[in-house]
């Protein structure tokens, strides 16, 4: 056994090293100049794991206000960081209130009927609540129409504590998109209305678009795990906090002609040696990366040939020494070689969805070193 | 609440009926001609839930031999099924030897080396073992040139305890296709060589190429499932045993050339009403179903508008009677009405995937009556 930690070390692994994760935080926290710094680790901290992850932002970096997308993963990470102000950003259904109050959890509130909802409960115990004001994307918030509403009739937010107002950017991927201008002066117009409240608009993206749109609070999310969530280059010094590696199961050689997978995509013009790793599209490696995915293993960047499978890819690595392999060795399939902006460029699949796409059969393996 | 049984009804839900799964394992059977029928319970029984899926197969349904993928998955099933012969399709490493003794584990050895290895433990507590012949697909399984070493060779297989030889078609999704033909010729010949051992060939897309490929077991996966692993029609009987369900957290109207979502890659001709889903790709409704998805909502189909984002879709419900439907309401992403044939088509992924990718966030809800 390499490390001798334990048998399923020779299952595929994905390596998640905290410190790094921490490391990306604080570069993101610089990169808004100082501003206040949320946690978004709703889809379970990115697929990075909430109970390892959001322990390290609050332990270790002071990061104090996090982010989740529903009741159910509030209530998870209630349970792993008591002290820890938590906002749900899908807002509230009526059904769920008592919980909301009883676990301490800070509503999104996206439409006024959630205002009022949530303005009716006794304020004694009730908790701070966020405003969501849609400045475009149309999908949650209070729409235009709401918003001045909100605005105008001040016996809507009478006894409310709202601690944060926010809106969320539709193309902050694109610098150059004029549709974050209209959101950031429609959004600085919202909040000359309240003044007094913290406000918050920049996602990662956000935050590089400049400090015009880092308000009170930024809420990164794939920078803090090693995505670029712009078309522009990857912010210096942000790293990669994970790895994930299969297993070679087998190597083969196959004769010019034969094929290799399900429905026979790929065809070896040449004697090719083939190795069949223990990753396939039921770990979140989809069949997206068929026939055109790449892998690394000892130094060596080599191709996806044919279809993944759901348990297995194959990769041809002929170009890699052969005394060098065999069954059992390593292979990178994401991670500091192959990053999710190659991934997501071969795939044509989103870093996002490539992140929180990676599944739970794999062994993870938490590691603290920055 | 509707169900009054759990605040977590309220979540999207993945509701599983391990009844319908049953009868579907039962017509697999039948479509093979009474041969015995093996339980694919790879990748969590195919997003299914093994725990569930697997008991309720062997008690309720007679099912006595499974296949998982990994060691992982086989010491998970152990654990379930004290009972059950569990086959590891991805084989063996030297350093897993021990744990497939005291777990009564049986490999599927699929190269010589592996063979050689399991051959030299000591036969008294050595569980049976499968071969594996490759005889085309060039993903795992001995080589022609291994097969005929192994073959001619009587020495490879002295003292082994070989319960089943085994190959795996690579284009059985079509009928048409020369390569099934092929493929069964060959294994024929091997099986000559091996006249008192059970053999198998044919998965879900096997069986119904009909009883030349039957042999002595069939491996159903996906048609157990409800999925149609063939590009002729769906097998008369074969029944959906799941349905995931969404919440719609808001509606909103809006105008002639608004945008919805990331990216605004969907804008509105004319007035439309829009209602958000809590479904997104971090559940494994991918980004692939952007601008093409359909959902189901009081008896319409609806169609996803713009992108997918981690949490939530978008979907217009201007088609809905307005006074039905409101936040809480019940959406079908995936089920009787939209059933994997239809969720494949549109969004190009395969079936397989869009089921195993069903991620662990829905709250999973089992029934089991037929």
């Amino acid at each position: 056994m390499a490390s001798g930690d334990s048998l399923l070390d020779y299952m595929a692994t994905q390596t998640i090293n905290l410190g790094t994760i921490i490391h990306n935080y604080t570069i993101c926290r610089q990169l808004a100049g100082g501003t206040e710094c949320a946690g978004l680790v709703k889809a379970d901290a990115y697929g990075m794991g909430i109970k390892h992850v959001a322990p390290a932002l609050f332990h270790e970096a002071n990061c104090r206000i996090f982010f989740v997308a529903n009741f159910a993963e509030a209530l998870k990470l209630r349970q792993i960081l008591p002290e820890a102000v938590i906002y749900v950003l899908n807002g509230i259904f009526s059904s769920h209130v008592d919980f909301f109050i009883s676990h301490n959890l800070r509503p999104v509130l996206n439409d006024l009927a959630q205002v009022i909802l949530w303005q009716r409960i006794s304020p004694e115990n009730r908790p701070a609540c966020a405003i969501h004001f849609d400045t475009g994307i149309n999908r949650l918030g209070l729409s235009p129409k709401e918003t001045a509403q909100f605005i105008n009739d001040i016996n809507l937010r009478k006894g409310l504590d709202i601690s944060l107002i926010m809106s969320h950017l539709a193309c902050s991927d694109d610098p150059e998109d004029p549709m974050n201008a209209r959101q950031l002066a429609d959004f600085k117009t919202i909040t000359r209305s309240f003044p007094d409240i913290p406000a918050s608009l920049a996602n990662s993206g956000g935050i590089l678009l400049g400090p015009d749109y880092h308000f009170d609070l930024v809420r990164p999310g794939l920078l803090m795990f090693g995505g670029n969530p712009s078309k522009g280059a990857m912010p210096k010094n942000i790293k990669i906090p994970f790895k994930i590696l299969g297993k070679i199961l087998q190597i083969r050689t196959i004769g010019a002609g034969q094929s290799v997978g399900y429905g026979a995509t790929w065809t070896a013009k040449q004697p090719r040696h083939i190795a069949t790793i223990n990753i396939g599209y039921a770990d979140g490696y989809s069949q997206m990366f068929n026939n055109c995915g790449w892998a690394y293993i000892k130094g060596v960047k080599v191709p996806v040939v044919g279809r993944v499978s759901m348990d297995m890819i194959a990769v041809d690595v002929t170009d890699v020494n052969p005394q060098e392999i065999g069954p059992e060795c390593d292979v990178e399939l994401l991670g500091p070689h192959i990053t999710l902006e190659m991934a997501a460029e071969v795939s044509t699949l989103s870093q996002y969805e490539i992140l929180t796409g990676v599944r739970e059969r794999y062994q993870r393996i938490y590691i603290k070193n920055s």
